[in-house]
């Protein structure tokens, strides 16, 4: 938490408070107020409306704070105002989270006998028996059909850690609502009490009837490559890593973009990838399938290569396909003449000599969250594109431009799989929402509430699927 | 299939046909076209309003028909007329299935920046972090709050038997529908691809985290009972096996409300249940604890008694704790002289001379589905009052009365249980909708449309949880 969170500098609505205020009409009330909280640090986002006409008036005003103790010291700063008494406070965040932030609602009525003889029984036990008889009828008469569950065992939730699966769900939920918000997707979180990959396994395949996918989230590596890969074997139902893939797909847009601002051409690049977790071996991967012509994975060890020790069996896929020369060294060493920097790791992990020692016009796209592994001002004037994972620089990479989108096109066709076609596709859209004309240094990527971006991604997937043959006939 | 749909006699909504047709505009083609439904036996359930003004007009009819040969004729009857032509023509029930029956909706926006940042990252960590120290907090902060999680394995779907988890989720669905609509509960489907009881257990276990109570649905007997007690010794949620509680708790209001008509009192009853699954336990469970004074359970084989061969734990329970006198013989020898039939068994299973034999004012709640073992008609002016499971026939003891409430009352006091005083609380305030007013015969439970039966059952089963101090505090 402290070490997630407290690097926010800026006041955010992560930390906003909703306050209820009684103003007393004497003079200079108001002015006093709004000076109280900007001395006290706090940043006002909402000031309801309102016209004075008694002795006092009652408001309510949305403060964003930098933390919990900031926000302290605000609440503070409005209880020591004379003419002023605060009625009611609450944490914003908190507040929206209360009972959770997604329900269920029903797209059948059961108002009358003759309602609830079609949507209940008897009705329902023609559409049971139709599945009965024909299993893939579930797939088109029942939630299946735009449904994707959300598996989480709460390992590798954010920059969090292993905090649990009951203290994943809010995540988890929070996906949900962007399946839905942005691509109409139906999503449901399956937070999970076991973090035994096999009992993960079996529990996804025991729940296979009910979803007609399944995003996996946030499990760590190595135990979301084991249950990812059985998945897809196993099921015959789109099974999606998107810690994994997510973000591949993502980065890979954001390269095929940035290669033409440099006229550089994929297969000509060296790209160093710092971090071979889930995220960092699928974009290794991705990279490979999308023409890299050199890839060059380093861990805390250094760089990855065949033969190296400690590697895990994930880590020993990416040494064998990878690093062709064996280069060994530091991320820095390895660094020396390279086109890209794909970080998935830690921050500050690498500094502006890094980048200077790099290729002409070097990519650098520094993704550890909260904190990058060279911030764009660290950066800046050196990397010819640079992109993190942060909304409040330019070019988020953030996988909510993938995921939305690539269940959408892969629900439209009743798709079987997702196969790495579809995640190529997926890119490519991505990328091409960005118009020749807007394509900029800081602009490779569309901003995460473009909602054009899953209109142009949904039908390439599908488009895909189809080609691949990996769709319910 | 067959066996529990055909035996529709009447036209009904759940096949209906909408036909979409052009009528030609020519004297007597809209008597000649409503006639020909007639003639086939078709029922017009719905008819679009509609103006002639041009050479033809278009329009929509709903006819409700008995079984899908008989959708065939009226089809064939349409088509056969002059001036109709049969546009287009879906089944009304299948077309209310398509895409399933429930969806997930957002409770928070995301629509910009400072929404994502308080529902997604990085605000929803300061969440999880709250749980993860506070386990509680997932109880307030997450929809454990509001959900519940309908777990089926398909091994007793209706009366359709072990149909399969697949051909399971249109029920489970419709059940969702019915929670949220009768009692605002939040319910997802998970029907689950074993029939191994540990491992149902387990998978229960596992996702706990996601749920705020678990409703087991359409298990077949004897796994039910394993499952639902295992659950309620190991998780601190309440769970729920509606085919069991919810059937028995109906049961007892309307016996409860039959009693005031004919004068009698529990502790002076002989009750004959017929039928020693799921829902016979319960009922026998709860007649007890409601304190009946003689229990007696038939199983296929006969009466139950200890020592009895044939008898699965449950039915060891059953005869341990009921049937003092050890009486032997089939349903009919021990009817004689009783008081109460409640079947839960087979159709056609007494008859008029069974309740002839029975004592002064016998009680019938025969409760079969979708036939009862005893039809009304048979029963007319035999039985002083006649209940059964069907909605076409007075007093209707359908679950729909029960689950709704008992899980609204559950989760409004965040109860970690549901207790035995809370499904008696729950029979007394159903039978408590019917006043002493409306009491009668063919009036001895509310309607399942009636929607102050959940006003009714929610704060008794909440006060109930509070009295036995199964809240999470």
């Amino acid at each position: 938490m402290v070490q997630y969170l407290h690097t926010m500098a800026k006041a955010t609505a992560a930390y906003q408070l909703n306050l209820h205020v009684r103003l007393r009409n004497v003079p200079g009330v108001l002015g006093d107020f709004a000076s109280a909280i900007g001395d006290a640090g706090g940043n006002i986002a909402m000031v309801e409306g309102f016209e004075a006409k008694g002795a006092a008036i009652e408001r309510t005003i949305c403060v964003n704070c930098r933390n919990e103790d900031h926000q302290k010291k605000v609440i503070a700063a409005v209880e020591a105002l004379d003419h002023v008494d605060l009625l009611e406070c609450f944490d914003s965040t908190f507040r929206m989270h209360e009972g959770g932030k997604i329900e269920t609602e029903a797209l059948a009525s059961v108002g009358d006998a003759d309602d609830l003889s079609m949507a209940y029984t008897p009705g329902v036990a023609r559409v049971c028996m139709a599945i009965h008889e024909k299993p893939d009828v579930s797939f088109t008469h029942t939630i299946r059909k735009n449904t994707v569950g959300i598996v989480s065992d709460g390992t590798a939730v954010l920059g969090l850690g292993d905090i649990g699966p009951a203290a994943a769900m809010p995540v988890m939920e929070g996906k949900a609502l962007l399946f839905k918000e942005f691509a109409g997707v139906d999503a449901f979180p399956i937070c999970v009490d076991t973090k035994d990959p096999e009992e993960i396994i079996q529990l996804v395949k025991n729940l296979a009837p009910t979803f007609g996918g399944i995003n996996l989230e946030d499990i760590a590596a190595p135990n979301c490559f084991i249950i990812e890969e059985r998945l897809k074997e196993e099921l015959d139902i789109p099974i999606f890593h998107d810690d994994q893939h997510g973000t591949a797909v993502v980065t890979l847009a954001a390269l095929m973009n940035s290669l033409k601002l440099v006229d550089k051409k994929m297969e000509d690049l060296t790209v160093v990838i710092s971090g071979i977790g889930a995220a960092g071996v699928a974009i290794g991967k991705i990279l490979l399938n999308a023409g890299v012509g050199q890839v060059i994975g380093t861990d805390r060890q250094g760089a990855i290569f065949e033969g190296r020790d400690n590697l895990n069996f994930a880590k020993e896929w990416f040494a064998a396909n990878t690093n062709a020369e064996r280069l060994d060294g530091s991320v820095h060493d390895v660094l020396r003449g390279a086109d890209v920097f794909v970080g998935v790791s830690a921050p500050g992990l690498i500094d502006a000599s890094d980048i200077r020692n790099m290729a002409a016009k070097p990519l650098v796209f520094a993704m550890a969250n909260p904190d990058p592994e060279i911030t764009p001002e660290d950066a800046d004037g050196l990397a010819a594109v640079m992109a993190t994972g942060r909304s409040d620089y330019p070019n988020q990479i953030n996988n909510v431009l993938a995921f939305p989108g690539i269940f959408r096109g892969a629900f439209d066709v009743c798709a079987t799989d997702i196969t790495e076609n579809m995640k190529l596709a997926a890119a490519k859209a991505i990328a091409e929402v960005v118009t020749d004309d807007e394509l900029a240094a800081d602009y490779v990527i569309p901003s995460v509430f473009n909602k054009t971006v899953v209109e142009h991604v949904a039908p390439a997937v599908s488009a895909a699927a189809i080609a691949d043959g990996v769709v319910r006939s």
